[in-house]
């Protein structure tokens, strides 16, 4: 079973590269096995390009290591935090991604512009408040509470809003599995370029109606879906 | 003929990515043959990098899927509407491109800023209304619609602009064959991005007068054409 | 001789899509036998990966065409009126470029920000201003004559200052051969994108030093240049 | 011993195209072996496709050129006033990268707005005076003593904020040796972008929370890291 999970971890990170989410080493994929409620995430600090399936390190949610050679991801607390916060969830990925970063340094929510957006994100993408000076103590741990928090604080619902910006930090997102994490890591990303555009194009700019954010969303998400095959 | 129809539509698409016009797959381009009336299509949310020609799914005008093993683009019913309204075209693009999305999801017009926009598009690149909350009942064909009453209520030409904003949403182009629908969809992101550009580097920035505008769409379209061999 | 010619202005022009200078046909570059009076320019409209270097056009100053099966760009005249008004250039490039072609579009001049600029242009690089109705007749000539008249008016030495930006068009750029006219054409891109970033960034933005400005260009130009080997 | 610092100097140099922090020849590399004093530096003006191990050049702190038949690097004399004020660095990049550039034509210290430069720079990285028009007169040495001038000034220490913008130039980073200063010039091109759309998204943008600053930082730098293997 782990090796199945480190493969798919391993090539859901590697999608961070080709899709230009990041630099170095700024960014780190989790997925979970519900029924044995182990995990795999990529090691800390190890580069993209030297990479493999079996370096990808496989931890438990009270943050026991239980297999691999290296260091699990310094970001490993903060998935733990949000696989017990969001039970539905089955991937996870954080990044410091360019635009999606610049919007969390701005302190901002992601306004929904259009229908990029609410084909996969029912809502603005929330942004988080700063972390208290006592929740340094456990940062890690303390951002994956706090992201919980804004979800229930704002009464949203982290299955149809499937990311966060952790404010002058970066973008968290998840899905059902490690491929659909990494899919809206990158949809937040193209959604706050051009959110950002929008704005600069025009200082009056509005969300977009109502009606045209339910029906995108509702078209491929939920029992009515029709988009894909 | 829709084994050619199939191939061309097939190299058109993968212009998309080619162009940088895509992520994921967020685009799709089809091309008809008005004297069947039978045009082929992208499948609906196949990746780019797995599409062949045979995926290439044949409609009819009414709808009727009549080839192909795959479900159409969910975008289908705007595509017919289009070629039902300009009866002129060949080819239609969609993509969530990203300057031309920024601008459709800031709800303006492009102005002709200069020449580049002036070969290929005469006079602003329109912005549609946003659909009403009835209109997303039948929400593709209704974006069709939209479309062609755009261009009437305006009296605008659809040979001569041969593009659109989509309001909150993205653009479409068109062109007498697919190629020539990804050319103007690829001319439309880079004239949306130096407008934006320009805007932001002068305030009072006014379009091109009209003088450049009418020689320079006229010298490469119409009787009196001369550009290229 | 023209089969070197033509080989260095092949060259050179495949060198616009390796700096992502163009977006299909937009750009040309040419070069000058000043001996013979004979250059060698792009065909018009021909994609930068079909081309080959007999696909050169060889013409002479008067605007015949004297070797080659295809049709020289069409801005040929252009080039032309160039090399007649600035009798030490040897090479001229015309492109579309994202940034340079914005700055051109918002009719202004580029101010010399820092030594990247300095480095190559010595002061601002000029802005012309539109051309009038009646001299959209001969378009391209009369966009090389309005060129030369900028800088005479503006009392500018073209060849310390090798390039400008034709209003609501785009850039020229020239050089002593096409090679280093591309060069100048490349600077002009990057030092017009960074331009456009530091305006944002401060709105009291002021040029460089003059002292600085004295420095860079003199380092690399004239009797006591010591940059390169 | 040279051989091995030519053969690390020259993959360091080769990481700047690699990162895209060059157009051309602007950049430079350098590492200094502290127990010879001897560094080894790009040569001056050559093309990076062209740069062989070979071709980096022996200097030592007195500017005497030790090995190499290639001048080096002009602004050598600058890495000399680096190496001498700044005794515990090994490496020094010098780039013209956009955005960091941008930013020091903007005349603008980068304020620290979030974790991405809070992991690497702790405070804001500063931006120089300009040279007066006596400084001239050595410019590239000058420019050196300038970047110790501020850090002295300001009470900045260089070991936690290793980058600096050279006021209407461009950036220097150092690090332990050239691989480091090539990642510090890297980060820094990252979060010199980030810090510019942020702003752009909130003109009431503010600095990360000190105690973020001190938790990112401290958790990669110092005693007590835990960042890495």
């Amino acid at each position: 079973m782990t090796e199945s999970l480190k493969q798919k971890v391993y090539e859901a990170n590697m999608m961070l590269p080709k899709y230009n989410l990041v630099t170095f080493t700024w960014g780190n994929v989790s997925q979970i096995d519900r029924e044995t409620g182990l995990f795999a995430i990529k090691p800390s600090g190890v580069a993209y390009e030297d990479l493999s399936p079996d370096d990808m390190v496989i931890m438990d949610l009270e943050g026991n290591h239980i297999e691999g050679k290296l260091k699990p991801s310094s970001d490993t607390a903060a998935h733990i935090a949000l696989y017990k916060a969001f039970p539905e969830i089955g991937g996870i990925i954080h990044t410091h991604s360019t635009w999606a970063t610049s919007w969390a340094q701005s302190g901002r929510d992601i306004p929904c512009y259009g229908t990029t957006h609410a084909d996969y994100f029912y809502g603005p993408i929330p942004c988080t408040r700063d972390l208290s000076e006592e929740e340094y103590g456990e940062y890690e741990k303390n951002t994956g509470l706090l992201i919980a928090e804004t979800f229930s604080l704002r009464h949203l619902d982290y299955r149809s809003i499937p990311a966060v910006l952790c404010r002058n930090h970066g973008p968290f997102a998840w899905g059902k599995d490690a491929q659909e994490a990494v899919y809206h890591g990158t949809v937040l990303e193209r959604v706050a370029e051009m959110a950002a555009h929008g704005e600069a194009l025009n200082t009056s700019i509005m969300p977009a109606p109502q009606a045209m954010q339910d029906k995108h969303y509702l078209r491929k998400h939920g029992r009515n879906a029709y988009y894909g095959q």
